[in-house]
């Protein structure tokens, strides 16, 4: 293997048995590894650093695995500069384009780190022309291959970036959000849990930073609407993402007082869904959107009735299974990643709550950096969830209806 | 088809779809049948009844199948008298012994209907001597086949034989234990149930019966227990059905402060367990039974701790997986489900929490008059308990810890 | 409750429990009812025929729960004629607009009964103009509420419509597709069922109909291509529906060998994705279109490509989920429904495989009529198809892979 | 923290997370650690060595971590000699006893290592009087708590013991069993890992070594019982522990053609059970046992036939759940563990098939040396597994009876 390269780890490799991911990579990547140095931690609280040197039977191989080791926050010792490569056509990067990862990221063109707009997976990075309005700096962007024209200069191979991982904290520190080192269980004492969540919010909240929802339709089957009222008018819903579910549920449930065929009030359920929602969707349809139904006095309680009483905002994204939808729901899937995005900065805490598709798809968009509730009855969406990246991501299993009236009763 | 009898039902026959379980069944045994009267309830709060001709190609079969009718509430409508067999040999029924179902049945041996004394499902029926406590009258026993002696007179065929359904009421009534009708969902208002629930021990408890309740050992790691012992010491937990490891989770939990491994103080866990638990176990065989260890000052909080204090009884059945066990744990299981029969009695609301071992258990040997709550956060669980005869059980799929915590703040 | 009218059904009404749902469907919506007349099927392979008294409070009430007994099979017995209300804008109905249902429907706006073009849950009718190609005929379509212009005339009410369930076979008639009464279980001979479904495919195929698949990425990850990929071969796949990531990682274990991480060949996988998918795709977007892929020799295995290469048709709809998408995605979910809708004339089987979110979306738009399996190793898939309205859904809960190889050796 | 000692590790420590865990346990367990020395495998084939210094605030809880790390397979540099101390009273350790691991263990009561007789979790060690058959040699066994007798001498603290992690092979290596390193999924090439198993079964038989099967009632249901008995018939299946289940609906089977209202040759089933399996057991109770059955033609066909008439061992063990039970069946569950122990000595693979309790139960009792592999479709029956200590155990969601025929067809 006549190719290879040194990339250097620092941070708690050990407690966190992040060098055995890179490793395991390394490997299953069809690469060969050898730690030349290794300067443990020896206490819980030192930090780790390691060096380690990669080789592959190919140039483009080598080039793939430190990209992939990019995401476990290693970075070539000799990172050397960015090669860059004009997009070929709109909506098609280079060959060898550089693939992102979701953690805060640099990319030296000749001597200086310069760093990435925003992180997000599996994007491309753009070099931009210098821009005033920055002081002159050259601004680097991170583009879904849907969003790129051609000629735009992209940023190929590995070479010439690096990433950080966000300053992860030891185990058994105290300052710790203790349970963000817990995978998924059921069996995990839910009532500290709650407290926890709950006291994240706060501080995210006098932090000036914003805690964004992500939302399925379950809210309303399990009677929880009541409780995420409390929790929006209490100012603990700063940003709303959800699909067509979500919201026709709630309004369903606000003007029919049932959601898919269960009487709320009544506790009684049947299995099967009726005509209600699709009534409830030619209604808002007729008044326009859900700002103007409820502007119009057609729309009077709910969780979005909340959301526009309280003035904050929310993103709609359609899926295939919709019916209608409501006029305020996008359609077309890229223009509504394109407006989650746009609510991203400042968000300091995300919760998703009973959807395994919005989950995702926040989670794709979603910096490293940004702590991560994930809270199911369904075990398997939350472990998706951390496969697929989200390494950030906590996971709750538990109902949503005990849970969201637990964590109502906590912050308001 | 040349055998053929004519059975009668009477009840809620089209809301409940119990006709058509019951044309089912015939089909699927390899009957037919010919509806030749049916007087259908006209409206809702009406009583039907209906007559179904049923034919087999031997009489053997017709007899299965007029037995396992009966689990239905079906009886026939000329059902002579039974006929009796004496047991071969200890444990062992004769070949072709009238198994029971779990309703109020009557056996006739000349003219008058005895009442059989206790309701369980896949028992025999042994016809005593006459006995002088009961004034003179035969008594007719439900037993299980390893507890049949050789000798004893076993009721054979479906002859002679009759059950009643429980009373039921139509759907839509308002004295309904509404959510009764439901099947097992996540996606039901949750806290409307936990109201009902408790609604219903307190009647349960002001009627002068017992609230019968079986527990895994989630009830511990979910951090359930402090709920569960406030409903001890607040009367609502009669008795108590479970196995070695909610007391052993639950004693390791007092003596150690953890379970499983989780500590459950800090909302921290790891995934595996360790030795904790057998040292609890340990410290118990010691003490010599959980009551001495109580008595003696070694064990000083928990629910076992509060079931003693308490002066509530329990039964503890040991499984093949178990370490240990306490020494409170029936080791042989035949001797563990006869400890829990005793306990059947007076019992008028059964609540199963996080265990499908155990709520198998029992819903096999209640009667199906003792209406029973089934509470898991895996729907499987309570779809086996219904799928399994135990017709009665009303499924919730929630997250136990959130529940209890509910169920406690409600009634406490 | 002074509002009344009288619903017919006919059918196997016993044995199915259609009435029983019926009346209980009519309290769920708070009217009440009387059976005024039931002419029972006496024998199992006789049709029952009920006539039902519905009152309500009030009128439209009334109509509503007329509407929602229709979903069933029930029709007024004395229908009138259609009330026609103009469209108030694009993409909104009348306010009390006919909501459909999957059934073959017929409107009468004098004396005739019109057929309706196709069957689709929630939708409106929209009676055109006389249609010179239709003989003069006057149109009766089914329209989505997104898809209806100001001023069409939509029916509203209940009054003039009438819908015909399809044909069923009384349980145990030999000639029925016999699991289909079963509800979603892991516990059944799987073998069997295997079987049947293959045989099933062979009669559509020499019918001349169609077998339309929907399917999610396992098929993919299982190892299931190779063996779907025999069975697009040999004729069985006339349609495909299916979403970004099922056709990204077909093409990207094509290219790369691998699918979200998984080594194919080898049988190790890692639990985390990287960043191969974002590169399929990126190439198939510099290509076009799958289908010039595969002419250009860019793409030379896997579903895709068989699909492409036995000329048949597939519809991939996008989500808020997906990377990329690949270019034949439609980004916009109505345009997606409006193409996999094309497709639908001359299905006579649909099989769904892993996905939740394209099983729905194709149950929605499927008429009843046409029989539906749906396979998934997690139950709750299966179930959440029927209970939305799908009644025709037969749910297999086994392994995908597994299924797909046995299927292809039974029909290849 | 004044008490402290040092423990050395040895193994592929990065790449399997070893160190991460020991570690982690540390921390858990309210110790610290200090990493005084880290040879590192340079090279994915080279083992690594770690010497940890471990402090605790008192020396009763670092004599617990230090037992709780030997779980991992790290032994004291300085190991000293075992302290001994007599069992109280029967059935009950010193309070202070050693918990042993499922690893190959020694004990060192002055100079020499002397081989623990067999690894079991969760046991004590009693050092017995010296035995003439041994050559003279201590024995020391492995014995649980329910077991030991008042005044057997009992190792007590970590001193003087030591453990022996099974050799592991670095991941990548070819000839490593490959899967086994993978997390419970189903989304893995599951035809691939049939093949794996098959070969793995070939070399243990070829091996001298024994097969064991674990198996649960889903066997039968899913009507994978023919693909087990030609299995059984090729000589794959030395030694099979089950509960009544299992046993009860094969021999309803082979007796009735069902299994808990399954008609297994229609692939027609019924949700519900009936009575069929009552009188199964009846059947084999009368004629004694279920190998009499064999013998006296009452019973012709399926597993338990077919491992009669093999003469290949079963263990049956009871559950509180079971009706009956079968004569076989042990209703003490302290015998059916003595019973399962007795047939581990030659055990070179297991597979466990649909069964979450005996599964776990034999797990509890299984060195960690004998590879395992679990097969079910509820992934949570595999994860509850290694989470309890089983770390060798390797999990597949499948389908069983898929999974069954597959493997029939590699193997026969």
């Amino acid at each position: 293997m006549p190719h290879a390269t040194t990339v250097t780890l620092t941070g708690h490799l050990m407690d966190t048995g992040i060098l055995a991911r890179v490793l395991d990579d390394v490997l299953e990547y069809g690469g060969d590894y050898l730690i030349e140095h290794l300067d443990v931690g020896r206490q819980h609280a030192d930090e780790s650093r390691a060096l380690v040197r990669i080789s592959a039977p190919d140039a483009e191989l080598l080039e793939r695995i430190v990209m992939r080791l990019q995401t476990h926050g290693a970075n070539a010792v000799d990172p050397g500069t960015a090669t860059l490569r004009p997009a070929p056509t709109d909506g098609v990067f280079p060959e060898d384009f550089y693939s992102t990862t979701n953690l805060r990221t640099y990319v030296r063109l000749d001597r200086e780190w310069l760093p990435v707009d925003r992180a997000e997976m599996d994007c491309g990075l753009v070099v931009g022309e210098r821009d005033g309005r920055e002081g002159g700096r050259i601004l680097v962007r991170t583009v879904p291959v849907s969003d790129v024209r051609a000629g735009e200069q992209v940023v190929c191979g590995a070479h010439g970036v690096r990433v950080e991982m966000p300053p992860t904290v030891a185990r058994g520190d105290e300052e710790e959000f203790s349970f963000m080192s817990s995978a998924a269980s059921s069996e995990k004492p839910q009532v500290v849990l709650v407290r926890q969540i709950a006291e994240r919010m706060r501080e995210v909240r006098a932090a000036g930073q914003k805690v964004l929802w992500v939302g399925g339709p379950a809210i309303v089957h399990t009677g929880a609407a009541p409780a995420m009222v409390r929790l929006v008018e209490a100012g603990y819903v700063d940003i709303l993402f959800a699909g067509n579910a979500l919201a026709t549920h709630d309004i369903e449930s606000a003007l029919y007082g049932t959601s898919l065929g269960v009487d709320l009030a009544k506790g009684a359920g049947v299995p099967h869904g009726h005509e209600h929602h699709i009534r409830a969707i030619n209604t808002i349809r007729r008044a326009g959107s859900i700002a103007a139904a409820v502007d119009s006095g057609v729309l009077t309680g709910g969780v979005m009735h909340a959301m526009v009483r309280a003035g904050k905002p929310f993103v709609l994204v359609g899926s295939v299974r919709d019916d209608g939808p409501l006029p305020d729901v996008h359609t077309d899937v890229l223009e509504g990643q394109r407006a989650m995005r746009a609510h991203l900065p400042d968000v300091g805490f995300a919760i998703m709550l009973a959807t395994m598709l919005h989950a995702i798809a926040t989670g794709n968009i979603l910096p490293a950096a940004v702590p991560l509730v994930c809270v199911d009855i369904n075990p398997a969406t939350v472990t998706k969830l951390a496969d697929r990246g989200s390494a950030q991501a906590t996971g709750i299993v538990t109902d949503i209806g005990l849970f969201l009236e637990q964590l109502a009763r906590e912050l308001t």
